[in-house]
């Protein structure tokens, strides 16, 4: 058994960003949502079908078929993939923001600054709405084989093109699996106001970036709607989500908490899931102490009441 | 991150047919279904056991077993997976069409040609009861593999043999997986009045093809009886099923829809997953506004109410 | 597109046993079951612990492990997975069997000879309440790899291992997944009853074997308790094996059926697992229209009342 | 088919300890738990989050994702798979500990000793509260991979990182997966009072370790919560522990047994199985006939009511 370092076993040598294993631990910050509202549920819409890797685009592979798992070349078109995708964009998208839409409900989407330019539509519609549009980056990449400067010319790239097809720079960032080591200091760098890389804790938190603070909103895979991509069925899901819900709301009396939802236009718009993703909103909407928040909104909440340690230091 | 094309990030280069993300968007075409239902339900029963690739065919592997997964030589008969395929076309598929028979629904088959060439009383019972027979192809082969003139002859073969077996050529096509860059080019030059190789719709739509207008019917995998080969239980899928339709009817009220599930009589034919079929039509029936469609009957609806939008350019 | 044979695409070309993909079709004769029962239920309880796969047995690969997927060296004991079948043996079986014996229900057990010998306890309580044991083989064994001598000799090993640890000479033979393209043969020639090694039917039937009748006792994977090895929950089981009852009871009417249903000691013999099956076999019991039969009496009935077509003919 | 052995087919040849298929059989002793309780319920809280494979540490793979299963290489930090685990140790191990001192429920921690060095206030809340910590290794290993010596360096480094943060030698021990042939055999030599090694029982056993008897308490994956990543879903698995106490808990009025159940923070410790988990204990609580056990306690009263066979030879 080799021995970890000089001094023990903890923490790991470096290799980037340091671990934390500890967080708030068993006394986390009291946070007051507005309206006295006690949780908030983010809802991370994907919206990313036309921006996966596939043949057509030079890809090294097809993305698999989340429906139908089944090896496929990477050197042919994979057509049914590319059909079932896009069914998110030309149908999908439109039937989950109209139920956002019925029942007052805003959200972020996680936008593949692509997607939107291949149907710039659900862009327009995504403002008009009142949603956040956050950056899921370009297209669907794996930072982590770019390096450093590459990297920071893809977020660039892809702030511009969001500003071309929205007309808004996004305050946030969520990265398609996953971050590089390089990551989140280049966005901190780039003045984003937060990002989403990470799925170990139940409130924002500050870490030390490049000696300054920068915000993590956290996600969850738990209760995103992949799940329900050949692996539990939709009535399990809907269960885990009014679950969730309850046992996070019982706890807001003393500590309200966020419940991160994430959905994708190719499943959650697909009808007989957008009757379950009903059928919680209105559970939810039911107890009358939930806030359907954007990411930028519970940022800027956060925040407000609980200011950096330290003043911000200017990034060039 | 590379500049994709000359003017931006989208459209992918050609290597095939064009994408299209964006579709009827959130204004799809009204269209009234006979009878003033408000529901196509169009059920897809895939007859192609018999066909599955096999070392006793000289293919180049044998078929996985769908219910219990494991590697097996490629050089051996698998006389498991071959015999649970059987009972598909001995049994399942006897038992499936006997329901329908039963409640009055009438269906499409996608069948393979050899599947019928195997067992010809099953393509005399679908033509007996009124079903449709679309062509699933000549057997499970992988038309990517091909090139342009095999896969038209391979087409034209499959489509001799169902004049042979069933004394009727078929009116539409649908791919086992998946379709090649060409085949909707092929089944359009050989007079197909429509295709299903598409998952990306809620409703018919035209695509161009060849300067012309070709019909496509899309399909779609979600409520595909596969998804209980070891993936989900058949309650779960039950309710899919009666979510999905309860949806699209709710929607169906301003815009008919159109909600496909595709069967297999290995699976949807064994008794437990039978009762589960009876009880999501006999749910359907109950409402009075479904209507259990051929798929060319769908098509020529579709086409009679809203023609291609310019003169059908006759192709050789 | 190859030309299958000369005279067309089915059958396809021989390389062992010929596909039959008709089978009784529409019109499966009609069997009268014991004391006016509707429906055989057959439970074939698959005694086999201790003679997979393991590196202890000089195997060349460790069986894996069904409760939690991992890969694991093949040169290594695989500790964990030896102790998991080990339940099934130590404990599980008991739990079933207990169960069997408290609601009068007799059983097949598909015995491996060497799990026999690896606890000959179980062997004299199958025996003695009344149980068949049909040959499941020596051990896990992949008949195909062996060639035809080598697996005849392997048969009459198997059978002279049964008939030193039960003294009963099984009359049945359902193969470890799966039979070789001489396995049927084989077992014909040494006088077995019958076989299981087929999925492809709802009742039994007859092969012509080396110019003779050799009947085929069906089996299935569907209502198998590994269905629920990491793949569908007990609740869905469960309601898999109710339907099933209820449909086959209510075809019974006319045609009276079989339901076989696989169980595995270390997956039925959990506790939360046998619950299921009380539940299950209580239902069953409950329409007073169940026999719960071993196969080898299934076998018998089924050939008194449909004699093979011409007479046996005496094999070496 | 090889002769195994020169006197039949079983034993298997020795490859490291004798596989025991018989164990209590139907006669399992009985045991009297304190208070008149019928069934022991042992929770098993994996604490082990931050001891996981990663690159970071040096590790020839990542460990993978259990929620979002994806290839990922290993010479990269897997930032995604970091946070997910994370979380069990900042907010789940909390959670599910509130949970058990709000239900005045105790249990074992199988600790890797490296996670409680990561998050010492863990080790703290555990002890404070009344809760055992059993050895779980000092990080995620394969000891088949170590060597005898190496293993037993190991063994030594980890219960000496113990005392170090919680003050406490473990009296129990479980192996990551698995043991190799040598674990207990040096963990009996170093005085360990049981292991969790087995997956082959109800109740506790002897087993010979050289020439000693040796305790195990054995352990069970089945209503383990990592049966809910990607496999089942949440309510499925509360019907399982459910079905499985209800059973032990009939058949404990006359041979009282032992219920275990795994559990690991990053799982149980997400909000929509925390509440799963309280309804279950909330279950068994109400029967009034459970017993909470540590596993020392569990191995101290099987010992004190049926003492190994002969006297215990100390062992160096």
């Amino acid at each position: 058994m080799t021995d970890e370092g000089e001094g023990g076993y903890w923490p790991p040598p470096e290799h980037g960003p340091a671990r934390d294993l500890v967080g708030y631990g068993a006394e986390p910050p009291v946070v007051s949502w507005p309206n006295g509202a006690r949780l908030a549920v983010s809802f991370c819409l994907n919206v990313e079908e036309g921006s996966e890797r596939s043949f057509a685009f030079g890809d090294a592979a097809n993305e698999p078929n989340p429906d139908y798992p089944k090896p496929f070349p990477a050197d042919v078109r994979d057509l049914t993939t590319e059909s079932l995708f896009e069914y998110g964009s030309r149908v999908g998208v439109h039937r989950v923001l109209e139920l956002f839409e019925d029942l007052g409900v805003t959200c972020t989407a996680f936008a593949c600054a692509v997607a939107l330019a291949a149907n710039p539509s659900v862009g327009r519609r995504l403002v008009d709405a009142g949603h956040e549009v956050c950056s899921h980056g370009l297209r669907w990449t794996e930072p982590w084989t770019l390096g450093r400067e590459a990297e920071r010319d893809a977020i660039r790239d892809a702030v511009r093109l969001f500003e071309d097809t929205v007309g808004v720079r996004p305050r946030g960032w969520y990265s398609r699996y996953g971050p590089s080591i390089h990551t989140r200091e280049l966005l901190h760098a780039e003045g984003f106001a937060y990002d989403s890389d990470a799925y170990n804790d139940d409130l924002p938190y500050y870490v030390e970036v490049a000696g300054d603070h920068h915000l993590v909103v956290p996600y969850t895979m738990l209760y995103n709607d992949a799940q329900m991509a050949g692996r539990v069925g939709g009535e399990e899901w809907l269960a885990s989500l009014v679950r969730g819900f309850d046992q996070l709301l019982a706890e807001s009396a003393t500590t309200p908490k966020l419940l991160s939802i994430g959905l994708h236009p190719r499943f959650s718009g697909q009808a007989a899931r957008t009757s379950l993703l009903r059928e919680f909103i209105e559970h939810a909407q039911s107890t009358g102490q939930a806030w359907f928040a954007r990411r930028d909104e519970i940022a800027d909440v956060f925040t407000a009441q609980h200011p950096p340690p330290g003043p911000r230091t200017p990034t060039t």
